[in-house]
């Protein structure tokens, strides 16, 4: 099945109108897998002209189709894409006009992000937030963005954690970081002024350090907010299927989300909670708020954990953006729709952190 | 366009793993439309076997691909389609063990539909439902799937408006059935005691109420739930075309959706709020419980809805169910998911509505 196909996706002669309408009726006329044609999708008329062309955007080659051969392919790789991005987050942290302080806690290197302004219901709020990248991404100040765009939206300060990753550092050094963060943060504000946030991996590595705080009998953050969070390292969620090719950013699970996985796991079995908390017992979690958008790969893993967290009592609220694919609303988060989302995030804060 | 196709979407020759990936990232390199491959979805493994079951269903080419050529053509098919839904929706009203009691209100033909047990705190709570169908189907005792699903999870008394429909009656007549029962109920039951909802044209329908009853200055429902909502009449949304030929139900806009919308409108236009309530001024809102799937085709236009509630400072709740299209937690109400989503319904009068 590896031939070159003598046309393209596009190219490919259908009908159209009715004639295709019954094509497709009989070939979706019995119960089965659900067959749908190629097709061309243009970027939706229902949002903002900022986020339409965010959703225009072409795959990010360079990111998705990664798979070096070895473990000095990775870090090198890893180290180019972090300097291609520089310049862009450099960009948006110095157009936020947040202050970066670089410094350790608890032996782990991290990021003091703080806003311009901080108004006074919020001076003695905290954040602490795990950065995304599949497990892999954004070592350093590559991961500015999430804690720049937060702090600067909610008006608190960040802590942002760098924690160790692939493939040098495997789990449980993240989860090992990310804990030895949380419970010095803890020192540092009332822990009913603590929120804990994170996106994409690092909404899953947010949502396990709860499990783990829950399980070691450290106090648990007041409130989380998860930005698309990968809740399951296996290939689990119906839009892993259902938004392959049409997500942007991830495009399909069986490129670089998948590696990461493997690369992240390690010896571990991904089924172990810490790794993949769709699994995990979430009885007791704090007020938590869920993002994801309507084209995100991981979408249903998030509505997954939205279920299951609510089918447990939390208080939990699930946001959907508008035509976004995996974290679009941080590639622009200056377009409309990221504003509006980002100023959710900050109600949310203001209505569950103590002051 | 319409010549016949050499093969079908499933038999096209694609290349597959690596050299997909390639063939993709080439022609998704630049912005612009996003370019998605003929696919075979298979239903989730994510979701209980009986969900499984309703994911993998054919689409119901006797709904969807109706085009009948006039007036008696479509009366002719409404009619036919609720004689054969028929016995499906009867077996589940008895199986629900709901007392079902038909009668008049306010010059409108309604269902009472009274639960068999109805919790102490229910006693002096109400229903009032607005039913799906396109705002073409469902005439009648077709009507009773969602009030006979909602008043038994619910465990309240819910009154099913059976509002006049096109071909005969277009715009306004179904508003002004829905809106005539909303006053009525008010001297049923305490304002605060009642809640208003709806399903796909029904819950657009219930939304629309909603700002007509801010219009005119009656009292508003205490709290609001609305089943994948049919928003907009317009094609608005980026699931119209993510989700088309994904959606079991509606399968696409240019089909059932779309002659719906036309003949409900009539010669009235659909930017008219009380088409499109997306359009609408929705400040003041109730509390508002939104209700739809993964596979929605409608599921951009809920989100919108849920955003511009928000927006307006509305305490506005999004649940998605994975994996479902269109309404699909009524076609089987009995699956683990559907019973989860009606019992966070259940939840959701239980915290809002008076008693």
């Amino acid at each position: 099945m590896t031939e070159t196909p003598s046309g393209t996706p596009t190219t490919v002669s259908l009908p159209d109108g009715p004639a295709l309408q019954q094509l497709m009726g009989h070939l979706n006329g019995s119960p089965g897998p659900r067959v749908v044609p190629g097709r061309s999708i243009p970027a939706p008329t229902s949002v903002s002209a900022a986020m339409q062309q965010a959703i225009a955007m072409p795959y990010r080659n360079n990111e998705w189709l990664l798979n070096p051969p070895d473990a000095a392919g990775w870090n090198a790789a890893i180290a180019n894409l972090a300097q291609q991005s520089s310049p862009q987050i450099e960009k948006i942290v110095e157009k936020l006009d947040v202050r970066v302080e670089s410094t350790t806690i608890a032996g782990v290197g991290v990021f003091i992000v703080t806003p311009p302004q901080i108004p006074a219901a919020n001076a003695n709020r905290l954040l602490v937030n795990t950065h995304g990248g599949g497990y892999l991404f954004n070592p350093g100040r590559a991961s500015l963005l999430e804690p720049a765009v937060i702090a600067a939206a909610c008006g608190i300060t960040v802590i942002e954690v760098d924690y160790r990753m692939p493939p040098d550092h495997p789990f449980p050094a993240a989860s090992d970081d990310a804990m030895a963060v949380w419970k010095a943060a803890l020192q540092m504000a009332p822990p009913a002024n603590i929120g804990l946030c994170g996106g994409s991996a690092g909404g899953g590595l947010a949502l396990s350090t709860v499990l783990r705080a829950k399980n070691e009998g450290v106090a648990l953050p007041a409130a989380v907010a998860v930005q698309t969070p990968w809740c399951d390292l296996a290939a689990v969620g119906d839009s892993l299927k259902v938004h392959e090719w049409v997500d942007n950013i991830l495009v399909t699970y069986d490129a670089i989300a998948g590696r990461g996985a493997s690369l992240y796991a390690g010896d571990e079995d991904i089924s172990n909670p810490l790794l993949s908390p769709l699994r995990g017992e979430v009885s007791g979690f704090p007020p938590t708020m869920l993002i994801s958008g309507t084209r995100d790969l991981l979408l249903s893993q998030v509505v997954l954990m939205h279920r299951k967290l609510r089918k447990a009592g939390v208080d939990a609220d699930l946001h959907l953006v508008e035509g976004a694919s995996h974290f679009t609303y941080f590639i622009d988060p200056f377009a409309p729709e990221s504003q509006d989302i980002f100023a959710e995030m900050a109600l949310f804060w203001d209505q569950h952190l103590g002051s």
